[in-house]
């Protein structure tokens, strides 16, 4: 009965246009598969263009808030959790994502890329960033994905969702 | 878009048979009303009864757990939030509740009950226990609702939510 | 070598005078046994009274804060724990302290006692509050103690840190 | 009247024997500064080496727990803070530190120094792994230093402290 659950994790103010361009269309992706999205919830950057992404295609959004008040909050997320615990509340963004796909880099996505892999979650990285694939690869090899397109993302998603079936 | 979000708290193992049997009927009127369930998730007690209720008028549930781990879980819970912060979790169970009701009494609801009234949540009681009617009342006369039924309750809610989209 | 620490909760802006004398006293009565006092921390209430009290008999002060900046903070408090959780901060408060003394009143402080007995620590109220004493009392006759004054509640306290070294 | 708190932040189980060492130094110069030190607090790794070399020059320790009971902590530490919020505490680590020394890597240590750029906190590298020394800086050119011995990360922390109370 559990529903399947994919983070989409992001920069929020410095996404750039292809953080922003793969955050809706892995929304997208994620909806048609019947898929939760998880994001951290709020009006910028990667969550909200992937809960947006999400919507367009009739999926059900969720959103990790830092915060405790309706401000600031994406208007594509369905169901808001408010934690108002700041930064602390990227460890529940990993923790409660089946799969966690970080879409592009930055201080705070960096966070939940180490704490997915602290908790060994398995983590797809789509980014330009050339520092951070070598980091977390070098950091974990064995649960960190580099990828160069969602649709890539997409299908270690579904091999990794497979094998944890079986 | 943003969806309505019922909490309904309660007692784990020491639920009595009448906080079981009113759980699992607020579970029912929640999800007729089209409205999302919210619990601690756990697979016992009010969380759970509540969790099988709207399951069995096919609401949607969230559970946001203590732990982070598979074990432990209500089997009537879709979307499972993993919080590994034990009873701090508490906190976001009632923050991210649109009304909570307390179906029951022990520590861990008498926390949550606090602690929405902290956060200036107005919170449904239904219990028997005449120490937290009276308690929770001088506490907090303006936000607590002291009611004898389900239907009472839910009566409430709606006059709740009615009253926030003035 | 580890150090005993003690925690003195209370309310903020609304805490009375009698409650403000209490925590002054506690404060000193706590620093002069040598003891670590624990408060939420705020430049407010019981928390700054407790941790002027202390600081007054030259002892040692933490507060759990519950934001992330400068502002707010008792001068009195020597070592900031700032946890940028809000309230559910309360949970590191009672877990934190080897006794938890309730002084005074109100929805956070309600909370805190309700986290420790869940945690199942012992909890010393002093209030002259007739609700509170009743409730809690009930909730968990084992683990509450409801003292009349300072020099009762350092008298319990200290039985109960002998009960635990035996 | 605030104590000034520098924490040392490492790999648990897979410190190398350099970062246990480095550890160590760290905690006896930073407890000869008269500063306290912060830790992770448990009794593995560069926690429990830096917690003993504070000790062994009379330094006070402080270690934020990830969990509550009383197992597992370093014998170190002075004064036990227990969240039971398992890697989330990291977030509390980094606030509450004046300044954060991140002595070797791994996962829990790269969302720490992740985290305490997100909160604009400035950070100490000291390790030998080439691959996070390259992330972090050009993840936060500005608040990162990378240095090569423990004699240049106190240089640095002194030269923070006194630029933050000019």
């Amino acid at each position: 009965m559990r529903k399947t659950v994919i983070g989409v994790m992001g920069p929020g103010e410095k996404a750039t246009e292809g953080d922003l361009q793969n955050a809706y269309e892995l929304g997208q992706f994620i909806a048609q598969q019947g898929w939760i999205l998880l994001t951290g919830g709020r009006n910028v950057g990667v969550m909200d263009a992937a809960s947006k992404g999400a919507k367009s295609d009739n999926g059900l959004t969720i959103g990790i808030l830092p915060n405790s008040d309706q401000h600031g909050i994406s208007e594509a997320v369905d169901i808001a959790i408010f934690t108002d615990m700041g930064n602390a509340r990227n460890n529940i963004n990993v923790l409660s994502s089946d799969v966690v796909i970080a879409c592009g880099i930055g201080a705070g996505t960096a966070s939940e890329i180490a704490l997915a892999l602290k908790a060994k979650k398995q983590v797809i990285l789509l980014t330009d960033d050339v520092e951070s694939k070598s980091f977390f690869q070098s950091l974990s090899p064995e649960n960190v994905y580099i990828v160069e397109s969602v649709v890539d993302a997409i299908a270690i998603v579904k091999a990794i969702l497979r094998s944890k079936s079986l």
